[in-house]
Parts: structure tokens; sequence; C-alpha cells
């Protein structure tokens, strides 16, 4: 039996899957400031129309023209691998098989989309894109992508990371972006914040208001945001990940697997390597499906569902999803990629039908799950992979408890190289565990209610 | 095309290659302090006795265990990769294939070694194993093998990497290691230096003596030293690369390489994937062989052919090699893996035959390359091993100019993503080129013409 299960490149899949064309109850619609139902048009300023005719598409498969699959082959298609020595350590008969997505250049799965909204951009005439990043890793893979495929990258990072977590910064560099610390001096947004707090460590919410600004007052008009997660087209994207373990697991001599766990912060690497596995469920197969997330920023375990917005600032259109509000913000665990304060839509709905059940998991459980996984399976992951390992351990240990060979499958979204220092706390003694207060999750929350309400709709077949 | 050639975990190499067995001149034998032929038994408290019998074994082939394989498996085979972004930048007919060797999860070539070390020691009955790392990059494989295979690991680490990289520091707590700073209040050669020099950054010497005394004076006698390069039972393990490569330029369509190119710092991955051609070359092929080195450490293409001690305490053997002196201290160049001092004897005899032809770059051109790979292949390769791609993109240049269309293979030996600060460092203009003046290797060379004199033995055929 081989441990690591590679396709050919001339096998990699040559569409992306889009789950919006199979959910069995439509999505809805994102809003204007009008409360009405925005257009594509409106959205024009800020993203390329190739990329929002794919962010409402309902196409079931969208072609991957041959030019972003040249750039990918980089690096894909990704192994995926079995995890037996965990196996044996926990002793069950349960196979767990992981999509290792860490070996991209810039060490997660973030490229899979970054590359193709580069050159979507590239193509409809865009010079420049701009974007937010907090730790880095998505300033990274965007600053990779606009590097290979000729395009200038401005990233905002949060200056707390920016000072804090230089090497992220030197990476971006090295691909030719320009990284500057968030609030900068370089936008209204960020002069008006520096004015009033010249000592603010910044935030994502910032961050976005600033990068989106920059995008949509560029005289040219040759300049465009670009997001990371939580939208239809990113998670589109990342559906590479779940059409390649479908063709390895066959490889493998599997059929479905029973279980399928992502981490999840805006839900894009669990989406990715979920949709095309929710699609056998609703289809009738029998899989359960978990996207995970911390205690400390449960929005899809503790969070109403609502139309909020997708920043602090209040300047995107708003989305219905599961949310603690835009104003919320998490504790500083160390899964920084696990922070975001709502989920994208399209996983939402997936909830709300019951098609994908959300887990919540502590960071200490998370950490031990990460040095288990080192000793035995040897790599170090990224504290975010760390809630998926949780995840599965878990599902491993219920399937020895059972006597059940089931097939459980994750997704291993990154290395842990650029988040030494979490592992040092730990390590350390210094981390704790922290649950939300409810009391937090009303306060932010809250006013949401003066937004319109976004109405719960599910066939109750699941 | 496929640009990644995987190999079946099936087909890995089932034997290590052994240079020593045809070698046209036999290697002359490393010295005891009394100047005579140290034999295996005075080697017994350092190493454990089946890795010695690897180091002096002048078999061909020597098998690799299945437990070890059981373990590579988790990384290997490793890929090879063609570099068709750089050959188009280039503009070359040359086709450049690399070995990714950056994929394991200590990021670099040095678990190849450290895994069946760690077994051997521990099939000898060993229970802990100590050594020294500079950077860190050896440490953190010994941990991560140590880990693995269930022994304890003991790193000396030079204080001032302790102290300012500190990463690598926490990747070997995290595999279990305990990890301390040299010079140390835990040996006698450790407590004399601070006692003469409490405020001494250490070096690399220190470490050593620090760690072999450790293992030599353990009452249980059940702990053994371990070094990472220079010696022939760790280039021998390292020749899993090169027959791996061979393998897979076979499936890629290819006979041999026309140029075969390695970074050189102790000379192990540079020996892992170039002496199984360098076998083809003794047996009549056409292949130019090229360990590059950095100007501010030209021990191959300056130092002289001499008897010399591998540690600057001078406690070990005394090797015939090219040699800067075991006195001398290379500039803090950021390539910290290609700073000793002198060069493994097997190299040394293939050079002393013009079997090997050595190279040495200066680090802007090295860091320039480097650059130039992460923009065109896109990922950041670590600071020894841009010397290698620095060669690479002579040779396939000069390729272009012959109108040639050449194989070229080179070691990927390892990512960069632990060593950022050399390129922020280089992108600051804070980097400068360095060659050693010729008073400088005369000062710390002198010293030599006291101890035994190595002959150079050639054939003259090459």
């Amino acid at each position: 039996m081989e441990i690591k299960i590679n396709l050919k490149e001339r096998d990699i899949p040559r569409k992306w899957y889009n789950l919006a064309a199979d959910l069995p109850t439509p999505m809805l619609p994102p809003l204007g400031p009008d409360g009405k139902p925005i257009t594509p048009d409106m959205l024009a300023p800020v993203f390329p129309m190739n990329l929002i005719e794919q962010e409402v598409s309902t196409k079931r498969w969208i072609p991957i023209p041959g030019e972003i699959l040249d750039i990918l082959y980089r690096w894909r298609p990704a192994p995926l691998k079995r995890a037996v020595n965990l196996e044996k350590y926990l002793k069950t008969p349960a196979k767990i098989y992981y999509k290792d997505e860490s070996i991209s250049p810039p060490g997660s799965h973030k490229p899979n989309t970054a590359v193709p909204q580069a050159r979507y951009n590239k193509q409809f005439g865009i010079k420049k894109i701009t974007t937010e990043t907090g730790a880095g890793q998505w300033g990274c893979a965007l600053a990779f992508a606009c590097k290979l495929i000729g395009l200038e990258c401005k990233v905002y990072m949060v200056r707390i990371s920016f000072d804090q977590k230089p090497f992220r910064k030197i990476m971006m560099q090295v691909w030719g972006a320009n990284c500057v610390a968030s609030p900068s001096n370089e936008t209204n947004a960020g002069r008006k914040i520096l004015a009033e707090m010249p000592d603010t460590p910044g935030s994502l919410g910032i961050a976005i208001s600033e990068a989106i600004e920059s995008a949509v007052t560029d005289p040219t008009g040759q300049t465009r945001y670009s997001l990371g997660s939580v939208l239809n087209h990113v998670l589109l994207h990342q559906t590479i990940i779940g059409l390649e373990a479908k063709k390895q697991l066959k490889l493998a001599g599997e059929k479905l697997p029973d279980v399928v766990i992502g981490c999840a912060g805006g839900g894009s690497n669990f989406a990715g390597l979920a949709f095309p596995f929710v699609a056998d469920k609703i289809n009738g197969a029998n899989i359960k499906i978990i996207p995970v997330e911390p205690t400390a920023c449960p929005k899809m375990t503790r969070g109403p569902f609502a139309y909020d917005f997708g920043d602090t600032a209040c300047t995107t259109p708003l989305l219905a999803m599961y949310t603690l509000g835009h104003a919320f913000i998490p504790k500083p665990i160390h899964a920084g990629g696990l922070r975001y304060h709502g989920m994208a839509p399209l996983v939402c709905q997936g909830i709300n039908e019951g098609l994908i059940e959300p887990k919540a998991y502590q960071q200490l459980q998370c950490y031990k799950s990460a040095m288990l996984w080192a000793s035995t399976e040897g790599s170090i992951c990224a504290p975010e992979t760390s809630h998926a390992i949780a995840a599965v351990i878990d599902e491993a240990e219920k399937a020895r408890e059972e006597g059940k060979e089931k097939v459980i499958l994750f997704n291993y979204s990154g290395h842990g190289l650029m988040d030494l220092l979490g592992y040092d706390a730990f390590l350390s003694g210094k981390l704790t565990d922290y649950t939300l207060p409810q009391e937090e999750i009303d306060k932010y929350t809250e006013p949401l209610k003066n937004l319109p309400k976004a109405e719960v709709k599910k066939t109750g077949k699941w």
C-alpha cells in the first residue's frame, strides 16, 4: 500500500464545482445599502467583471483556463496522503486521508484562488491588485500569484502583525509586493484612524477599508481589490482540492468518505475540500461533513444567521451568514486565520440545510492534537489546521469505539513553520482555553436586528 | 509533458550507493592523535558499531532496512521537478531538473541521514543521541528522527543562533528535543569556555566539543554522538537522492545528465545527488559534476588538501580533506550551512581525481539567483541552495551560447522559510560580496604543516 497518492498532471480537474447549482433552496442575495439585492454593476469598481460573473453564477461546472493550470502545476495536483502512523497510535480501524495543501510555495491552500483571481484581473486589463492581510497568509499567496502573473500587488497588513511577525512580510517582499502597515497614511480611512488613535495596533476591518479605498480611488481605473475567503468565487476556486481528492480516493480503492473535515475561518479551505462531497450528500450519500471553528470565535455553532457586513467599517454589501457581528473582535488566539466574525454564505446555507455540521474546539485540545500529529506523522501543522486534526482524532476514536472501518478525509490546509511562536506559547504553558461568553455574543449581534432579516430556508431533508 | 516526476513508493531505491567502492585510488585513512590510522574500536565510544561499519565499508551497495524506508515514506520518494519557467526566462535550450528535498518535514535533505542514524543507534541499544547545530537545520532533522524512532535527543546550539534565531529551536522542541545554548554549564568544555569568556557567542567548534563530551561521559554508556555531514556514512545515506533522480530522469525520457550541481558545506547534499553519477563518470560517461561553495569559505577552490581536525577543539580524528584550517571562522554569511572549514573526504578524493569540479560564488549573485528563482519557479529557496541555483543559471546560459540542449540536474536542498532575515538583508541592500583574502588562508592553514602530510593520489584519467 502506498501512503501518498499522487495524481498525474494530465489528470488534474479541468472544471471547478459550483455548489450554488445544487443547493436545494436558493441562496439569499447580497444586499446593498438600500436593503435591495445588489447588481453585478454595483461591484464593478471593486472586482473585475469576469470574477463578478463567477460570483453570481449558478452554473454547476466552470472551466479552469489552461493558463491557470499552467501555474498551478508548479505544486498541483497536491498529494493525498494517508496518516497511517496516527491511525496506529490511535488504534483505530478508521482510515485517515488528508490533502496536503501545505506544499504550495506560500505554504497553504490560499494560492488556489490567488492565482485565478490574479489571472482574471490581468485578463480584464487590470494592472494592480490591493488586499488586506492579518497574519499574512493571504497576503503572501496574492503576492506570489501577482509576481508569477505580472501584476502589481499592494498589501495592507494589520500593524501589530506587521511589527511583531515580520517573516510573512519579508515573503511578500521577496515576491515583489508592496506591503505597508495598516492603518497607513496612504488612504483617507487610514489617515482618519491615525489622527484619532495614533498608537492603534490596527485591525482586519481597517485594513479592508484601506484596501478597498485604494482600489476604487485609483484614477486610472486599473486597480481592483481581492479577497481571500468568504465569497462564492473564492470557494469555487478552492474546489479543485475536493475534486482532486475524489480522483485520488478512487485510485486508493476507496469509494466515498464517511467523514469530511476542514477548519473554517472564512470557509474557503473547508469548502474547497468539502463541496464536491456535499454534492454527493445532496444526491443521497451518507457523509458527515464538519467545518471546525475555535470556541473563541464560534459563529457557526453559536452565532445567529443574519444579514451582516463583511467588514468592521460597514463598507461591503450585506451577506446572509452565521456571524458574531461585524464589530466583534475575537481574542488573539494563535489561529489567526480562524478569527473572522462571519462565515461564507454558501457554507451557511449548507448548515441551514443540515448538510454541513459545524463543531467548535478549544485551543489547548487543538495544540495537543498538533503535537500528536508532529510526533506521529512528523510534520508541523498550521494552528488553523490543528482544529481539523482535533476533530479527526475525535472521529477516529469514535470509529474505534464503534468498531467501524470508516474513511475520514480532511484538509491539511497549511504548515506551521511561520507560526512557531504559537507552539512556543503552548509548550511554555502560556495558552489557555476560552469560551466566548454569551453576553459578548448578545452584545455584538444585537445591532444586527436593525438590518434586513435573513430567513433560514431549508427543505428539512437532512 | 509533466513537470513533476513522482516515483511510486514501491520504486524507492532499496540500497545506498558507496562511492568508496569505485574510486580509482583508495582513500587516505583517518588518523588518530598518534598519527596512525584509527581503528573502528577507537570510534566506539562516539558512534554505535553498526554505523562505524558503514563508515569504513568499501562495499558498493548497502541495503536500506525496511524500518528506515517506512519512515522515509512520509515524504520520499521526493519529486524530481523541471524548472520550465526558469528555462523560458533564460531562453535556454537546456532542460533544468531538480530534486525537491525541501518537502521533508524539517525542510531539507538532512533527515535522509538523521533517520538512519537514529534507527541504527536504537538498534544498537542506544537511548540518547547528542549533536551540535549552528543555525539549527541539522538539529531539527535529528530531533524529528529521534521523535519518530523513540530516542532522547540533546542538541547543543551555538548561543548566538539560540538567542537570535529562536524558530528552529522551537521546531526542535515541538519534536521533543532538549535544545540548550552552547557553551553551556553542562559540560567541562562548556564550563571552561564560560569561565574564560562569559559573553561568548559560541561556535560550532565549541558545540561539537560539548556534544561529544556529553555522549562519551554518560555513565550508562547508552548515549552516542551524531554528525550531519562530512563523514562517509552520512554521505552514503544521502545517495538515495541521486538514486531516485536516476530512475526519475529515465521516466522523463532522459539518459544521463550533462551537468550535476549541488551546494556544498560539509558535502552531504551535493554528494547525495552526485555520487551515483560520479559512478557513471568513472565508467566513462561525460558529466560535469559541480559542488558550489561561497567565496567567503572557499575550501575546495582555494584551500590546501591536508590532514586536519574536524572541529576547532581538535578532538576528532584527522581527516584528509580540502580545508581552510580548523581554527578558521568564516564571516557570518547567511548561508550558515556552507560555513564549515573542511569538506567531506570522499568529495575531496573525487576532486583530486578530477571527477568533481568545484566552483565558488559571491553572496550577491546567489541572492539574485534566489530572487529570480522565486519570481519564475515561485518557491523561496534556502540561502545554501541559492549557490546551486547560481551555478545552474550559469550553465543554462552557457548552453544557450553553445546552442546545446543539455540536461542540467541540481539538488534543491531546502526551503528558505526559516531564513527570511537573509532575504530581508539582501532586499535592504545590507549584504555585500566578500572574497577571503589569501593572507587569511595562509594564516589558518600554516599550522597544518605540523600535522601528517596528505598526499594527493590520482590516476590522471579525468
